[in-house]
């Protein structure tokens, strides 16, 4: 019999072993670096390619370059012979879910690993936010210090004392943050969700509605996924409804922002701060942006350690080889979870 | 009777209410911004001027550009009348206590106030050095994205997980650090003091010699002050002995570091990463150190919040007050704990 054909889309850093092993089981295939949706698209649907035989899919969030969003379009011209595609990473709004469950085919992310790295990445920003300290960096390399006076001439920041943070969504990422922020000394955690935890994952944060955590919260932190609900969801208004001189923090999606209204916000003051490791539009960021003195920025940095990314690159081959073993993977998204047609998934 | 005068030496800038009711039993006298060493100097010793009345001084790191350090000379100099320097700071390296001892004045610094936001300052260098996000942040302004890579081509940091931290001064600074760190996942928290401290206030971390632990850590966290016993105490040999690809961060005194030898050291390699917030020479940082870039730097941020800066002014007025009234200092230095002379002292 045949090994089932794997398709590996985006290159790996660390999981070569993990991969290797997999050959044993699996024929894997990949594209060329400089592909294109077109090409990708093309050989989807021509029976001499390889490609064309794919059971399963391993993809990672720089492939879009390859192949584009896994859209509609994208779901539709997959060969009918794929069974899952297994994203590298938490979010995965690059895949439009329902268009692929239509076709049957699972759709996997990678939870919970990424938790702590992308924790310890919102923690940098948050500091950096309250504190200015990107500004008193960016001084100093002007030559600011001393001529323009203690740090630099960087505006005072505050401390943690007395603060409230508010999360938006206290999923995994959300208490990892919390967990950590503990020891700082602020005042109140307050969260939002759609719907209220059960007291035992609330991890000591108050339950409160979305309004009230804008208009309570010194510091915003941002943990939600994006989704046509969450698109835009801190927009101009709901940053009018924020506290005068809010720090908002964003490790989650770009796109969770109305990126045009911060600029604003943080040009007038409203925001003091923001610290954000995600765009709107990334990897285009734009300078008006960028150049924000009050601005703590990183690219898309949240997971961008050794250790995370040789686990999570292992999990996705986990999640692979549990496609072909028992028909089914790992971690299926949480929208597909109940979906009957999973149930009838066999081994490959 | 005549109220005692009291120097304020440098700007205040959120105290001013102390400073207003301390002027309801004192006369408080300052010196212009532009005077200079020598100014000073002179008018210590001119009967005519305010100053050689002078029996209390306030002073403030950044004061040290009209004065001078506060060395023999200046010592000597000082009118007959003065009984107490109340410095504002933890760290008091720019005043050589024994040549005040000497004339029987004290010494008092501002310690404990400063510890919370100089650990938050530690973590923040700690996180940024350990994960390369100045690198990142540089990267991106450089519009080294997405054309660079993943990061913008910013080498892939480490996650906590695993590491052993070293701490180098486990004092009030050291366990603020401690206690922030432990939720990040460290696998093990070593220190080094000249003695081993008591259990109780030894937080969860292990005594180790001073050679030991810089073998052993992944990040060597430094808090100790600067005195003729710890200045270069981090030199060449010292890093050395290091493991390779070691974290250093400094939120204590530039001196402590040979400043030449931690360039080197990060060129190479060596050490992978430093987070700084104090330089050797401040502030005058070398660009070759500045614009490196496994540095992450800030211009002395430690205490640089509305929150500490007020509570650190509003306490060396209550160290002033305290010398009106009972003739002792709240805070001496350690080094004058024992003084007798200081039994002597008595309410202005």
């Amino acid at each position: 019999m045949a090994k089932p054909v794997v398709l590996r889309l985006g290159a790996i850093k660390y999981a070569q072993e993990a991969w290797e092993r997999l050959g044993q089981i699996a024929q894997v295939v990949t594209v060329e670096d400089n592909s294109t949706r077109a090409d990708f698209l093309k050989a989807c649907q021509d029976s001499g390619s390889k490609i064309s035989k794919t059971q399963v899919i391993a993809r990672t969030f720089a492939s879009v370059q390859n192949t584009g969003r896994f859209d509609a379009e994208l779901a539709k011209a997959l060969p009918e012979s794929v069974a899952a595609v297994c994203h590298n990473g938490a979010g995965y709004d690059q895949i439009d879910v329902s268009e692929f469950a239509a076709k049957h085919i699972q759709v996997s992310n990678v939870p919970e690993l990424v938790n702590n790295a992308t924790a310890d990445t919102h923690v940098y920003l948050l500091l950096g936010a309250l504190r200015n300290f990107e500004d008193g960096h960016r001084r100093m390399l002007e030559n600011k210090w001393p001529s323009s006076g203690a740090a630099a001439g960087a505006p005072i920041g505050h401390d943690p004392e007395g603060k409230t943070v508010g999360i938006l969504g206290l999923g995994g990422i959300g208490r990892a943050i919390v967990e950590r922020l503990k020891p700082f000394g602020f005042k109140r955690f307050v969260y939002h969700n759609r719907n209220r935890l059960a007291p035992e994952l609330e991890n000591g944060c108050e339950y409160v509605g979305f309004d009230e955590l804008l208009k309570i919260s010194d510091v915003v932190s941002i943990n939600i996924p994006l989704n046509a609900k969450t698109r835009h969801i801190v927009d101009a208004k709901a940053i009018d409804m924020m506290k005068d001189g809010v720090v908002i923090v964003n490790t989650a999606r770009g796109a969770v922002i109305d990126e045009q209204a911060l600029i604003e916000a943080l040009k007038l003051g409203k925001v003091r701060s923001a610290g954000l490791d995600v765009y709107e539009h990334e990897p285009q960021v734009p300078h008006e942006l960028l150049n924000l003195p009050n601005v703590c920025g990183v690219p898309h940095m949240g997971t961008h350690t050794v250790e995370t990314i040789k686990k999570m690159e292992e999990f996705v081959v986990q999640n692979v080889e549990s496609v072909i073993k028992t028909g089914k993977v790992l971690t299926i998204v949480p929208e597909l979870k109940s979906e009957a047609w999973i149930d009838d998934q066999k081994p490959l």
